[in-house]
């Protein structure tokens, strides 16, 4: 029943919870890894209500269906559920009541498999070992690191569900997640040595086995991981995995020397490839162009690079009022067509065998208004600022925006999400534990420390006109100094190599330490790119992109 | 025994403990309400120490006598132990142990009665009514809201310990505490309308004690309070008294508009105070005098207002290296004789009929090295930066000091102290519930409300060379506008009227929009203060201190 009804959909569901007796069924989104992006087998709720966005919890009972989801997805949920039995709640999730049950993915057998016949098999990649000389630091180092933590917190074992957390351990990598080079995998480490990868094991070619022997990782089928709680077994294995929030995260997010050069050369090739596609654009005839054009030619130039792995994300290239739609994503049906005017916000990014990149150039085409020029200045204003502070170590994300906020607010201006997020060496380009925003959260509250990637991405939105967002990759370096209450300072490198377009800047908003940063900048990028730039119309290009402004 | 030792003392301590079967004895810095000022009364570990400061634990076993403090009192600390069987433990307090007894203000009898035989008497001031029309809302109205509260969190009653808040709540004000204008009260709030204010009778006079019968408030003694564990009674009253946090402190922070005006008032006299001040300064020959002349003088032009009440902390008048200790406080013995050269740190404050300063100015007494005019501009620059900026109502003061602390980082400057505190209205000059500092604790995180006062207060402090510090008194208020966001946005009225030292100003390390800043300030402080200077000299001191500065 491949073309099944979301009506039809619904009434299996019905049918089933009439014979078990349920009287409401919630199903979140959710995989068995917490995953931010997950395979297609795991999109129930977006099966069953059709509603495709990345975050939302549908609820059925014998008279209502209802789906919550968060003030981002409002209006493309109401487009979506039109026609459907399903009724929108502008709410972020529902409340837990008695006598319900929540579809958890761990659970087996899984309901979804009896009603949705053709729901696609798990992904099956194969897997490959990051080399030692790009980690730099071993899959053993790694494991004895983690042993030696659970031993000291009087554990046996933990299991590691998280999928970034088992690729960064055992230097493993896999592509079962679209823009996440990840294996579907847990981990069991074990204090006494012997651990167990869980996986379809047809993914493990017999090199990475041998490997993986030799690091005392054992494999057993993904099913068999103790997590899942299935009818065919009573209870999991002895041994007391640790409670804990894993302590991988914060060691991944300290970047090693050799993690941190292979940043560097990634961030080299994806900006030779911006640098292309941008004298390219500069040349093109705008009116000839859609926004899907501006990301096929940009994923073409990346894909040239001799390291590039894969996008890290989906592009977007939002022109015009698109730009203020800020989770946009071009479709045939919604692409514009550019014209010689108005702003092009345009996010992208890319893995390399090195590292992962994500920047964002808002990009003028021809004539700008006034408003688009100071907005523009502003968030440049805002972005530098955070780019070039200097902190003690320790400073947290909460504090950190401040940097992007304070010349914003003093114009009225502000923006919804985060000015950033970690990014992961060759994983996910979303990667936790810390992050940059004006919420109180755990990951706003995590201490920075030297060698921790972080975006600097703040923007600015006027719906139904314009979006401006800036973004750099940062990578935290120790200033070899300290304040003067003693304290060790950080200050930020720019790891994205790419210039920021000049063109709409208004010079006398910035002052003119503003303005030497942004020069200092561009000096750094025309120096590190030019050499590894094979043609002289992008040689010519890059010179007078970088060319220094005066100041005011 | 008046004159007993440090050593006597402790031998009877120790004489007490043993006939008790005490093990371990600690004496915190603790009177029963919770104060950060307290009487002389309770001063029971300085008294049992000798060491005066105001942070502080001592521990006394069988063998052992220790002073626990913090970093801002080791070396005083240090200083006076010398000689006592006390040994100072550089650690804030210490661990709790099984078998050990803490001193509780609250258990009577207090032993210390026993051994503190010229024990300061509980001061025993005149409590006074602050008018309605000072106070901006009646008791009955702060009262009436108080048990609405108390009714819809399904309580009977609450016991207001805090002396501020019961000042607050009762619109009475007295003196039993050195700088704060406190009547030493607990008060009993009852949903059912009959409240009592333990207090000693002879602080309330008649019309007082009219005044109380009218708003439902009897009089008991003092030491009836049910917070009071006596031996002669066995348990507290019937009524459950509210468990939470009082929501006093929240309310009491959001200044209404008559509050606000007081406020306006009482900065009017205090800036008269400082030009006549800083006026006769300049003019003195500073060789002859100490930084003592300058507490006096200082104190005698405050004290010559309409509506002064009384200093609402003691004077800190620190020259060049004393600038440096941010504690300072001159006495006979170590007050400098000042010279014309170097910087005088001057943070004072006064309370007045309609409400409380508090303002820090360091002044150029002559000839200035480029470091302290380097550091001073910073400061300056710090402290305009938080002065001046806008940001949605609900931001916190963990965020809040990012503004005074990204301009000093920059140049690997910053202090360890708070940027800014709350301010009462003729109430203690340091008023929670919030605080602006970059400590993430429950007071740097409430969200800041249009109505909050809070001084910005940033320093820097060079050991042994000299110490700078700028502060003025801001209210938050609304712009009238809302962000792109829809959030309402605030920005701060410095309440603070005194023109800064322009001098010691390096003007290249300042912004067009600063020194604009700096000049918009200066104008206000001319305009509202000019019409109230009687003397032609200190109109002519303030023409000439407030000039435009030209920008770069």
């Amino acid at each position: 029943m491949p073309n099944s009804t979301i009506s039809q959909r619904l009434e299996q569901v019905r049918r089933w919870m009439q014979e078990l007796g349920i009287r409401r069924f919630v199903v979140p989104t959710a995989d068995p890894h917490d995953s931010e992006y997950m395979p297609d087998h795991w999109l129930c709720r977006e099966w069953l209500t059709g509603f495709t966005g990345s975050a939302g919890v549908a609820v059925v009972t014998a008279t209502e269906a209802l789906l919550y989801t968060d003030s981002r997805y409002w209006l493309q949920a109401a487009a979506q559920l039109e026609g459907t039995p399903f009724r929108l709640v502008r709410e972020d999730r529902p409340p837990h009541e008695p006598d319900e049950l929540w579809y958890n993915p761990l659970c087996l057998p899984d309901p979804f498999d009896q009603w949705w016949t053709d729901r696609p098999a798990l992904p099956l990649s194969q897997a490959w070992r990051m080399p030692d000389d790009v980690a730099g630091q071993t899959a053993a180092d790694k494991l004895r690191r983690l042993t030696g933590f659970l031993r000291a917190e009087g554990r046996e074992a933990l299991l590691v569900s998280d999928l970034s957390e088992v690729a960064w351990l055992l230097n493993l990598r896999g592509d079962d997640i679209a823009y996440n080079p990840f294996l579907l995998a847990f981990l069991m480490v074990r204090t006494g040595g012997r651990h167990t990868l869980f996986i379809h094991p047809q993914q493990i070619p017999d090199p990475v086995a041998d490997y993986l022997g030799g690091l005392g990782v054992e494999l057993a089928p993904y099913e068999d991981a103790p997590c899942f709680l299935r009818a065919d077994r009573p209870a999991a294995e002895g041994a007391q995995p640790w409670a804990g929030p894993s302590p991988v995260a914060g060691w991944r997010a300290v970047k090693n020397p050799v993690e941190q050069d292979g940043f560097r050369r990634a961030h080299l090739q994806d900006g030779v490839a911006m640098v292309r596609f941008l004298r390219w654009l500069d040349e093109a005839d705008k009116s000839a162009l859609t926004e899907l054009d501006i990301d096929r030619r940009l994923t073409d130039l990346r894909a040239e690079s001799p390291d590039f792995v894969s996008l890290s994300f989906p592009t977007i290239a939002a022109y015009g009022p698109h730009g203020a739609i800020v989770h946009y994503e071009a479709t045939p049906a919604t692409a514009s067509r550019l014209a010689p005017s108005g702003l092009l916000l345009l996010d992208s990014g890319a893995h390399y065998r090195t590292g992962t990149t994500d920047i964002t150039r808002t990009l003028s085409l021809g004539t700008l208004g006034e408003e688009e020029r100071r907005v523009y200045t502003l968030v440049l204003k805002a972005h530098l600022q955070l780019q070039t502070c200097r902190f003690p170590e320790g400073t947290t994300g909460l504090q950190l925006d401040m940097a992007v906020r304070l010349p914003l607010w003093l114009e009225g201006l502000d923006f919804g999400h985060g000015t950033g997020h970690g990014v992961g060496h060759l994983l996910g380009v979303h990667e936790g534990p810390h992050q940059i925003r004006k919420q109180r959260r755990d990951c706003t509250l995590q201490p920075f420390r030297a060698g921790f990637t972080v975006t600097d991405e703040p923007g600015v939105y006027l719906e139904g006109r314009f979006g401006v967002r800036t973004e750099n990759v940062l990578l935290a370096v120790p200033t070899g100094r300290q304040s003067v209450l003693g304290d060790p300072m950080l200050r930020f490198e720019p790891l994205t190599l790419c210039p920021y377009d000049l063109r709409p800047v208004v010079p006398s908003l910035l002052t003119p330490d503003e303005i030497q940063a942004l020069n200092d900048y561009h000096a750094t990028v025309r120096r590190t790119l030019l050499p590894h730039l094979a043609d002289e119309a992008d040689r010519q290009w890059l010179l007078k992109a970088t060319e220094a402004m005066a100041a005011r």
